[in-house]
């Protein structure tokens, strides 16, 4: 039976490759772990012209499609082959959907195992042995980090935006309030709700700390929301970011948020997170955003340092953290310049 | 019987002075009304030496002596007679202290009534009529800007630090994060617990709220808290804001915060702020904290335009917001030379 919000119809087209049972870095085994995963372009003869973009926290390969890929853009189907690649517990791809499949492994998730499991797809569907370029924003910046350090010689080029390779404490206390705004709802029971709705009243101050700390100050202080349509900022809390969000499923935001804070690519190299950049061998650009409270781009480039050759490019927006999401059309051309400059540069 | 928290053990001495029952700005009457206050120094002859100091969000007279008075201090009580009022509703003045007192006067409470209440302490207990300084942070910014624009005559000078005269949108909704986290707790109960130890959970989850607002980035990138003597982030967040804030009383918290989010000096004034501030005739300084996010400088700024002959002075500190309550000695060297700038400017 289709899941109401996380279907073909809301967030497709995309397909489903079979991971198997899949071994956890944390430990344990998720049984029939699959993939959704959509594609835009062919792959050429020498296939070497892959794009691989993963996605962000809430989000699925269809906003990462509206935002970024289309005729004209960095992003072009006529000249790259891009995929998309849904995180694991996101919801498209296997997740704790419900009650039902709450277990104690999607609780354990890390950014390591999405990007194992993303490397089977990349291989073993596709027979590419290196992407042209590796590319997301906030945790899908996460993702980029660990393909680039986990697998440097299969990343050319890596473009992570809105992000960092580790989660600061400070970032760690913010997702907390994520979490905190779910779990403290007592219909969400332990993640033993028999329906997302049931746990409106989490899902809705889930929404409003996001509203705090998606998007920045100076968002407010301009009103940007007025050009979103609404004339009152409790229409644009209420109507846009809650009623989005209250749609999402409780369990789901919660594995994904626990990956979030759990994320290190330091991990394998006894915490040195010198060491585990300094593997990177793609060429790199880093790409923060001036307002952006989650993820400052002090945090961003005190890890570009560690990587060589990775240059930073501040965006500049308003909007904050989730101009990434494809709000501030300003914010995508920056990005769009950047992208189709990494992508002309030999690597 | 003495409040296991709000006393004079713990927060004293203070005295009281009696307001009598008092009309509140948005209709309705609190009874027997009295203000909490603690002087240091002596009023000279001329009464023309009175510094009045308000008191922010879950602070009282006493974290304001220990923070701003003292020999060799800007604010030295061998020069100044110095007035400390604690704000309704603050748990030492007149508050809605557990379920018995809450009623719908608290919540009702602004700015204005604070002000109001002080002008009688002031001319009616002190026959003071005009106050050398009136200083204060975060919502003691808010109770110092209300003063400058209603009694323009009986301000010389003014000192707003960490705050702003009309809450912003923005500010708005991180305070609706600290409401949020309280009222959450069924066990707040709309109000009627009968202990604050009941509502623990909903005071650590406004603890960590806190958290992540009242403290910069910079503050966690440079691990200031270890200064505090925590070796770990978690001992710092449970053992200094959760044991600290879970004492306070929810109800107390709920009415200052709600006062907090209702502060506008522009309300008398058809909502123009630029009238409302415009009849400020205090020598003003507008010292906003470079690293506050709940009151950035940007904000201080656009406010300080509007105050005639008003002069910013930016205070730098990688504490954040909360370097406001003492925490940055550095901080506090910069409170006091411009304070002492201004004190020695005729006004």
């Amino acid at each position: 039976m289709e899941h109401p919000q996380y279907n073909q119809a809301i967030h497709g087209p995309y397909e489903f490759f079979p991971v198997g049972d899949f071994a956890l870095e944390d430990g344990g085994v998720l049984r029939d772990v699959r993939l959704a995963y959509a594609t835009f372009g062919a792959l050429n003869a020498n296939r070497d012209n892959a794009v691989l973009i993963t996605t962000w926290y809430g989000g699925t390969s269809k906003i990462i499609e509206t935002a970024f890929i289309g005729a004209g853009r960095a992003l072009d189907p006529a000249r790259w082959f891009i995929i998309v690649v849904n995180q694991l517990g996101n919801g498209l791809s296997s997740s704790p959907l419900g009650a039902a499949e709450r277990g104690d492994g999607y609780s354990r998730l890390r950014i390591g195992d999405d990007v194992s499991a993303q490397h089977r797809l990349i291989t073993q569907k596709f027979g590419i042995s290196r992407l042209a370029l590796v590319c997301g924003g906030s945790m899908g910046a996460q993702q980029t980090y660990e393909w680039a350090v986990r697998y440097p010689h299969m990343v050319a080029r890596a473009a992570p935006f809105c992000g960092t390779s580790r989660t600061t404490d400070y970032n760690r206390l913010m997702v907390g309030r994520f979490i905190d705004a779910i779990t403290s709802d007592p219909a969400w029971n332990q993640g033993r709700y028999a329906s997302s709705t049931e746990v409106q009243a989490g899902l809705r101050r889930h929404a409003r700390q996001l509203a705090i700390t998606g998007f920045s100050s100076e968002f407010y202080r301009q009103r940007l929301w007025r050009g979103l349509g609404f004339t009152r900022i409790e229409e644009f809390v209420e109507q846009y970011l809650e009623a989005f969000l209250v749609t999402a499923d409780p369990n789901v935001l919660l594995c994904m948020a626990g990956k979030w804070q759990r994320a290190d690519v330091s991990r394998g190299f006894g915490g040195d997170l010198g060491i585990a950049l300094g593997r990177i061998t793609a060429k790199t650009l880093v790409m923060p955003i001036d307002e952006d409270l989650l993820f400052p781009p002090a945090d961003c480039e005190a890890e570009r340092r560690l990587i060589p050759g990775a240059e930073l490019r501040i965006l500049h927006s308003p909007w904050g953290h989730l101009a990434c999401s494809g709000s501030d059309p300003d914010w995508m051309k920056q990005f769009d310049r950047h992208v189709d400059e990494l992508l002309a540069s030999p690597a």
